[in-house]
């Protein structure tokens, strides 16, 4: 696609949620649900948190997508996660998948080989995430390697094999998120610059772009509403840091910018920084 | 009663919750639970947010009112939402329920269907979740059609036969909220406008109001606490929309004048805006 | 130690805070979490919410510190809460425990008891609950008397005997919040002035200083880390007092606060007002 062509149909996924107002439903993690839920009616969609996995199957037939991020397990995930997660497959649903905590425990394990079979429709996480997922569905070789918790401590770049894999293996998206953002459907491949520092110092600001993912995901296709979450954040990011001084004025500016921002506006200033290689340089430079 | 009686009425509540720091414990959902007590505490009173049986009945039966909200039901629901009405029933604590996701699933509607014989105080939802209501607890005649969600799929005025039902069946009041609001005690009827569009970008609005009317429920009876709610949140609402541009703004500013609106405000700028039918005349315009 | 030996080691801790972003998972309630994640985040910390043992378990075993805030306990904590503290105790992972809601049920009485021989580093809670805490560990007489829900109905200066009991036993340090703030571990004690009567309109604040304290404890000993989290509260508090008017406003303008203060600012502003004798005549007043 050329970069003219992505920003149009950027431009009519932004117009088409704001116009539709669909509901992705989600079950996320506990301590960010209110700013992911905000975030997805900032951009014009509408949310719905879940727990019950008959409630979640009841949602994942007749919603147009769906958002799991693995953030605060609990106890009935076991039984929830995979059964949502099948029906959402079984139903052709698009959803999103934010593999956060992955390697915390056997429950988290678990559920995430199991979901290798019902295909994420969009991968999203950071660089250690997204490596590790690769690795737990041995796609890639295992090299040995360990995640902290929910940070990453690899460079965006180190994920591209990993990324590549997934979304070959998947058929949909891989988003990996860092001071870069990485999107491939396996074919296409861009590089999102933008954002604010900011933006690791609130909680949620990738549990968020989860769930707008799967927003922009009821009307476009899976590159497409990644590429669409990615660039109304990196722009909401870029906007809000330079209009507050510290942490929590941010995220209020980044709420409000991702409301106000205009279809133009993302179409035409997301930024392709160019090839891998480049990136590659940039992080060495 | 006359536009000034409850006008009275309605300052002598905020006045006396802010001055009694009153705690109407709740059970609500997850997603919203800060946004609930923050607007709690912003109008003057406490908040505490439960889980277990036990700890909900020994509340129940020491609180001067209670919340409970469907929202994010969670497995062990089965067992703390009816153990925690029935308290409330057998202690003449008054209640505010939220019947919101009502339909979702099998265990919503038998715990809502349990919650007929402990007849909430004050029951407050959209249109389409009082008309759930009113049907699943056989109020009136059950012609079909289906909730979507948390969204009101109904116009406020499509509600008035099943608000009218609720409120003669329970003892209590109704509050349909909507672009305009509908409460009743089956005799008294008012309508109130005012609010903002933005209430419907940021997520708990509707959260936020039962457990305010929770609050006022404390020191004021059921149709007063419901109207003081009601008003309180469309002036707060209507002020931060003029002071907001966008939905995060807008939600500090609207919990800010929570806070500060005085109770002469409250009291004289609520406005019932006409007969029902005006109301309805208002909608087809 | 002196005034100065004190603020040194607060500026140390703050600064080193800012420069290693250490994180302190914790086990908090789920009203709170997102006040708590960002506030250990704006003070330069990073956060992780957990729920499952064998996570915390984990978690345990390889974090610097731990908090465990006990407000919406859960059916699961019965385990979940005993085998982290076990855990935390056998690895000498130093830990947070703010006992919210002691005395309201059975779970949470035997919780707290099993605690006591896990001995948490640092206590935090109000005069009521370090009161009823140390009754209920036998390190005070218990002379009756009730605790209601989450808010304080005694004076800080009623908790000191408690206080330096908890600390004696534990060899940690005991930090009772309230109008003015009492830190001790046994033999030290201080005052801390400052912050906001706008702290009580907000829902959370103790529970992210007990979070925050956390953090600091990651890199400091608890007297310091305990003082630096009060000192740093109150300082965020009382700049943010002065530029909002009211409590949504006071939150953001917290959390900024909390990352825009200087070490320098925290340690040359914190203030000892004196005795707890001076305290004491100071309620009087």
């Amino acid at each position: 696609m050329t970069q003219q062509e992505i920003g149009s149909a950027l431009a009519r996924a932004v117009n088409e949620v704001r116009e539709k107002n669909p509901l992705a439903p989600s079950i996320t993690n506990t301590v960010t649900q209110d700013f992911v839920a905000n975030a997805q009616l900032a951009v014009g969609g509408s949310a719905a948190m879940l727990y019950l996995a008959d409630e979640c199957e009841a949602m994942a037939k007749i919603s147009a997508a769906f958002y799991i991020n693995m953030g605060t397990a609990l106890p009935f995930y076991a039984e929830t996660l995979p059964r949502t997660a099948k029906a959402l497959h079984e139903n052709k649903t698009p959803w999103v998948l934010d593999p956060v905590g992955i390697g915390l425990s056997s429950l988290r394990t678990d559920i995430l080989k199991k979901f290798k079979e019902f295909k994420p429709t969009i991968i999203r996480g950071n660089a250690s995430e997204i490596i590790s997922l690769a690795k737990l569905w041995s796609l890639i070789e295992d090299s040995g390697g360990q995640v902290r918790g929910v940070d990453s401590t690899e460079k965006v770049s180190s994920a591209k094999a990993a990324a590549h894999a997934l979304a070959k293996f998947t058929g949909g998206a891989v988003a990996v998120s860092g001071e870069e953002d990485f999107v491939t459907d396996g074919t296409e491949e861009i590089l999102c610059a933008g954002g604010s520092v900011f933006s690791t110092k609130i909680t949620g600001s990738g549990c968020a772009l989860g769930g707008v993912m799967a927003i922009y995901l009821t009307v476009a296709e899976p590159f497409i509403a990644a590429v669409a979450g990615t660039t109304i954040f990196n722009l909401a990011g870029t906007k809000a840091a330079a209009q507050a001084q510290a942490p929590a004025s941010f995220k209020v500016n980044f709420l409000d910018n991702l409301y106000l921002l205009t279809a133009e506006e993302v179409a035409n200033n997301f930024r392709i920084v160019g090839s891998f290689e480049d990136m590659f340089d940039f992080e060495k430079a």
